[in-house]
């Protein structure tokens, strides 16, 4: 018998049973000593490094390149876009000397990169021609959030990507912005296998120096959300101030629209984990797995034959580029098994002294829990299938989950009901500045946060607010979240 | 006629010429606004990034696992290691607090993070069973460099990987003192391109807090050289105030043995570019090349059919995974050639509508500039060939370059009419701290700097000390470094 993995079952407590996962399979390691700094240990580390070379790729095939900026800021930068300044600086991390030397003008630690990329975007573009000028860094960025952090989902240090992009017109923006949403859904759902909510935020909500903030929720089968990449639209805001112009067709000086989109990896992560988790642990898509195959070799006898045959399987998935290891410890097959589901590793492959002399293996998949016969002769073909189908399971599993977890509410009460275990649909004043007033009470009362109306598809408002009785604008949606 | 491209040319003034090829080629910005930070544009972020996965892959092959730790470091852990903290405390840039708040304790810049590394060294490490401990992490790290900072060779925030390592003998963790200088080998010689001695560096010039130091130099073509990865043989002296200990198989706790090693990319991006440019400008090995192919269409009267064909090759050597670009621009086809061969492009495929007739292409490599005509069915197979031969070809042009560059020398005088141009190689009395007295000496007088003592090839001293003509125990190197 072995014994308990987590205190508690995922469905009852899944905030309790992701402290723990966290540690049990050494995601990362929270004593570093410094609030909100975490370690992050190989095996989540792995798996993030295979999530941005997917969200990588797919910004490439949209031509943004690649640039690595300072880390650090100047004070007179950052503090050039008035509402930008006021919403980040009570977040900012402050460099101020070095040595036994004090600055004259201390430095930031970027807490995202709008100011450094704006000041540069200046001095690179001249003339329409330039345009679209399309930028992303992949980089840690730092903010000293006041709220409880949380690994993953709140550190104050956290991975991210973050893109800068400059267009002639709005509209070419604007298209940005939805290009960019459609980067969340190929990836975050095609991929890391997270079915998502897009909405567009309310206007007292939005990124501090932004005309608007579109962003996508991950559903977690709890029924909170976690919060996915944002996209501003920054329109000319930022352009002024840092001067971002160029000469247009007619040689006429213009100022440029700006966009900019921030994927989280470190946050992206938890909702992998929260997403296809369960109470054995955890699981992975194939494509993101820090480990995609673990061979056990069982050895009653430690035969050499059995290892040679491991070896030989390993030789041949890793000239397919699959990630795979042999777990060679003196640990009993049973006590393997467990510790690699737990590790969420999607295939494992047995062979035995018996299945050898047969030519044959046992492969055991994560999601299923299903074992079954194949050749070795066919071993890559069978461990590429069934990682594909593997991740379309998943994807199948969190949908299904998803399923039913939106109920439409009449009334605060019933919002309150629903949040929590669900998402609250219902009819709102307004999601301009005069609806804040309604939003506030919804959130006092029910503990949710208005996570905007939705752009993914099309909603028509009908009826009233449901706080303040007024004619109904919007429908918005109303979440608990991570 | 094309304009001259650089004001110098790179053998008479390399230093001139690197400056003028960072801007020209567009490596980096210098433009950003704070002294010794740089803005890496996406031509050398590409480069870099392929040079990041040659290193790892090695790394990793070796058995070093990757983190992600963080990249501030408490002060009081910091200053727990008292030679490590004297050595570093002047360059360390401090975070001193956030937002409106002052920090009771400041937080460090990491410089390096043997200090972040080894607080948790000492809650991972239990037993002899969990050694050797083989971590990684690649960074960015910070220094207030007090000397001028220069492009890629010296900047305040620079890209690197640092392993951290723990043994349970003296032996192992030498043996991977060892094992990291093949690492460099393998991968700035075999894949960079890059000539590299091997020394052992004098004690005055170790890293602080470690035993010894042992490092490579690239050699330029000038005859000066560059600062390649180094490796600190740490012994006990972090292990014992961060309690690095472990229980040996007779249960007795012992302190391990540490060693750590720091190739830092930006600096071998920069010898990368010194060893293997020209007049013309950059020339990247095959492997490492921000772009390996560059299509031209010949487009006398912009035949779609030439553009096909051209979208038809790219398709093809995009699906082995080359890198490929075509040149639509409205550049005529020699200001084409001239832009890319600056670039350091390494091969370039030119079609035209009569190439097209015949199923052929032309195919221009930049080392040796000479075009061969080849057939569009097999283009794929002349592509890899003539990529491997052509990064085998810069290696052997450096090689050559890097013939006759160490001249014996019997005096200082000698030495300083070969420092700048070449490496003088002399009998010293002592590379211990009685040698100091000496080594500044030869310093001061040639400014030269003393390498060390060649750990690659077996060398016997003897004779007398050029300098204070007492017995000769070592024969070190001396050279100018950039």
């Amino acid at each position: 018998m072995v014994e308990k993995i987590f205190s508690v079952s995922k469905d009852k407590n899944p905030s309790e049973w992701f402290t723990e996962i966290i540690k049990t399979a050494e995601l990362a390691d929270v004593r570093y000593g410094v609030k909100g700094f975490l370690v992050f240990q190989p095996w989540s580390v792995e798996s993030m490094e295979k999530m941005y070379v997917y969200l990588e790729k797919n910004l490439k095939a949209r031509g943004h390149k690649k640039y690595w900026f300072p880390t650090v800021i100047p004070e007179k930068n950052f503090t050039l876009e008035s509402d930008h300044v006021e919403g980040f600086i009570p977040e900012v991390f402050w460099v101020t000397g070095a040595g036994n030397e004090k600055f004259d003008e201390k430095l930031a630690l970027r807490p995202t990169s709008e100011t450094a990329f704006y000041s540069m975007f200046s001095t690179w573009i001249r003339s329409y021609k330039d345009l679209p000028f399309k930028t992303y860094q992949r980089a840690n960025v730092f903010r000293y959030d006041t709220k409880a952090t949380r690994p993953f989902l709140r550190d104050r240090e956290f991975h991210w990507i973050e893109t800068h992009c400059a267009f002639a017109t709005e509209k070419d923006a604007y298209d940005n912005v939805i290009g960019d949403m459609m980067t969340t859904k190929e990836v975050v759902f095609d991929i890391y296998g997270v079915p998502t909510l897009v909405f567009k935020r309310p206007q007292w909500d939005k990124f501090p120096g932004a005309d608007n903030t579109y962003g996508a929720d991950a559903i977690t089968p709890s029924g909170r959300v976690v919060q996915q990449p944002s996209t501003h639209m920054l329109g000319r805001n930022f352009s002024k101030p840092f001067g971002v112009t160029f000469t247009d067709e007619n040689e006429k000086e213009q100022l440029a629209y700006l966009t900019c989109y921030g994927p989280c990896v470190s946050r992206m992560f938890a909702s992998v984990v929260l997403t296809h988790g369960d109470d054995k642990g955890l699981k992975f898509p194939f494509e993101i797995a820090p480990l995609q195959v673990i061979i056990v070799p069982i050895l009653a006898d430690k035969e050499p034959k059995v290892l040679k045959a491991a070896e030989k399987i390993k030789a041949k998935l890793e000239a397919e580029n699959i990630s795979v290891e042999i777990d060679n410890s003196d640990k009993r097959p049973g006590e393997k098994y467990y510790y690699w589901e737990m590790k969420g590793v999607p295939l494992r492959i047995e062979v035995g002294p018996r299945d050898i002399a047969k030519d044959k293996a046992l492969l055991f998949r994560r999601d299923t829990e299903k074992k079954k016969e194949v050749s070795i002769k066919t071993i890559v073909k069978e461990v590429i299938t069934n990682g594909e189908d593997l991740s379309k399971n998943l994807k199948k599993i969190a949908e299904t989950n998803f399923k039913g977890i939106i109920k439409d509410c009449k009334s605060i009460a019933e919002v309150k009901k629903i949040v929590g275990k669900g998402i609250a649909r219902v009819s709102f004043c307004s999601c301009n500045l005069d609806g804040e007033k309604c939003a506030t009470k919804i959130e006092k009362e029910t503990g949710g946060e208005i996570r905007g109306t939705r752009i993914d598809v099309n909603e028509k408002a009908s009826g009233k607010c449901i706080v303040c009785g007024k004619e109904a604008k919007e429908i918005i949606y109303v979440a608990k979240s991570y």
